[in-house]
């Protein structure tokens, strides 16, 4: 079968095989947006066609491919769901030569009623079911999921516009102007410690600026600080704390978001286990099986 | 005398009695960031030339024309000061036919030391304590102050970036492709509501994102949501409640601030004070007062 995450900005397929083994992979920029009304099918082949023209006839995709914006919405399936329920919920777009099926969002309420949504990121957890994993997940990115996985299932989930947030303030907000291109491990570890004082993510966030003008804090440090300060801000509201037992973290992320993330889940006491990026992979061959298994 | 609040993108300008009084302002577009360097003797000319022309000899400046980007630096001023220590640390620049002087900004460092900054507020909070106001202020906007007046000085403050990112969420992330103009006191006063829920401020604002995609909360009501979640967060972070005293909140802000603000503060239980958002011509004069008495 192929498998393919197809986001706002980027298309990963991978060839699988019968038991999930990558075969073959694939990557490119061509993300949702700069495809035209009606030119799905036709970037797909232009894609994949060689893995087509090796006789793959199954395909199935996850990612914004399947919301409003992508070649059919694929409405959200609400949770508690596993790869049997995403599975049963796959939609069928025509496609000659092969089934193209695309995966579901999932959503989920919080105590309030407050709805959450996911597109992609459900197709990475199954990945982390499949292999066993259970208890809380961390896919950090420009919006960051904290999902529970029990019973074979995706229980719920919370996402966090961490990356986001940090985005537009260093690219259109005043800290932009102050900040310049550096790395320090130094001033992310102080954004950690930092996010923990009174006077909330708002007050801290101004922090960096004065820090700046007070000459407490290099312009090369600005963005690490922000960094360290607003995942700080996301990992102590995400990561429940002092009920007893210090839960255990599953991290899945790209090599330099991992870093972060487990250097800043360190400093605040959490246990860190590291999951690879590409679990999206496995999600998708375990979603085949969870809906037919394997043919 | 002439005081004159100078800001990154506006220019207000008093004429002022010997006792205080406004006799005349004028009110313009030409903020500093608009002011080519070694432009600024000629712009306050073409600005205030005809009260010049009347026999006004002097003036005093503050806001960010006192700060490294305008005419020339003030430096900080640290807290507690009030209007004598400021008017000592004013700094006087070549003008001919005029005494010109710029105010400097106020500092100040909290419990962990980390510090904060105002350009321009402290002359609001000078013109308020001129009075007789104690106790706590909130200078709502882009960069929002919450200062503690005391013993006719500034104490110490907190800034809140509640403003800028509330305005780089909309103009540039993903709220603002879901968000229609519109108005919604409904869907303000359920953003202030949501801002005590648990989870923290980056997944209350990625739920805005949520509630619009399951049909939960109107495009148009999307940017009052959001409004009404992040000054939500600034009061919580900012007013001290249940230490035995709901304290009094003073309020000075333009017409479309103070509501907003009035109202988010009502709906938490505070009492408020409003105050014009004129304080900055009493300030001025306070200050003059404050250092060579009324002459």
């Amino acid at each position: 079968m192929i498998g393919i995450d197809w986001g706002t900005t980027s298309f990963r397929a991978y060839r699988l095989a019968a038991d999930g083994r990558v075969l073959d992979r694939l990557e490119r920029a061509g993300g949702i947006l700069g495809i035209p009304a009606g030119g799905f099918p036709a970037a797909l082949r232009a894609a994949i066609g060689p893995w087509l023209g090796a006789g793959e006839a199954e395909i199935l995709m996850c990612g914004m491919v399947g919301s409003r914006q992508g070649w059919v919405e694929a409405p959200y399936l609400p949770c508690p769901a596993g790869p049997a329920e995403i599975a049963a919920a796959t939609i069928e777009v025509p496609f000659e030569g092969a089934r193209v099926r695309l995966l579901p969002g999932l959503s989920t309420r919080d105590g309030a009623g407050v709805p959450d949504v996911m597109r992609g990121e459900e197709t990475k957890l199954v990945g982390l079911l499949a292999a066993g994993v259970e208890g809380l997940v961390c896919l950090p990115g420009t919006h960051s999921k904290w999902a529970r996985l029990q019973g074979g299932r995706i229980a719920g989930f919370a996402t966090h516009m961490t990356g986001e947030v940090r985005a537009v303030l260093l690219e259109h907000g005043i800290l932009g102007r102050l900040a310049k291109p550096g790395r320090s491990e130094a001033a992310f570890a102080r954004g950690v410690a930092r996010s923990g004082d009174p006077g909330g993510l708002l007050h801290h966030v101004f922090g960096t600026r004065a820090l700046g003008l007070m000459g407490d804090l290099a312009a090369e440090a600005t963005a690490d600080y922000l960094s360290g300060l607003l995942i700080g801000h996301e990992i102590r509201a995400a990561w429940p704390r002092g009920a007893g037992s210090d839960e255990a973290v599953h991290l899945a992320a790209s090599a330099v978001l991992a870093e972060g993330y487990e250097a800043a889940l360190g400093q605040l006491g959490a246990t860190v286990i590291r999951h690879g990026d590409d679990v999206v992979a496995a999600g998708l061959a375990a979603v085949r099986a969870g809906r037919g298994g394997v043919r």
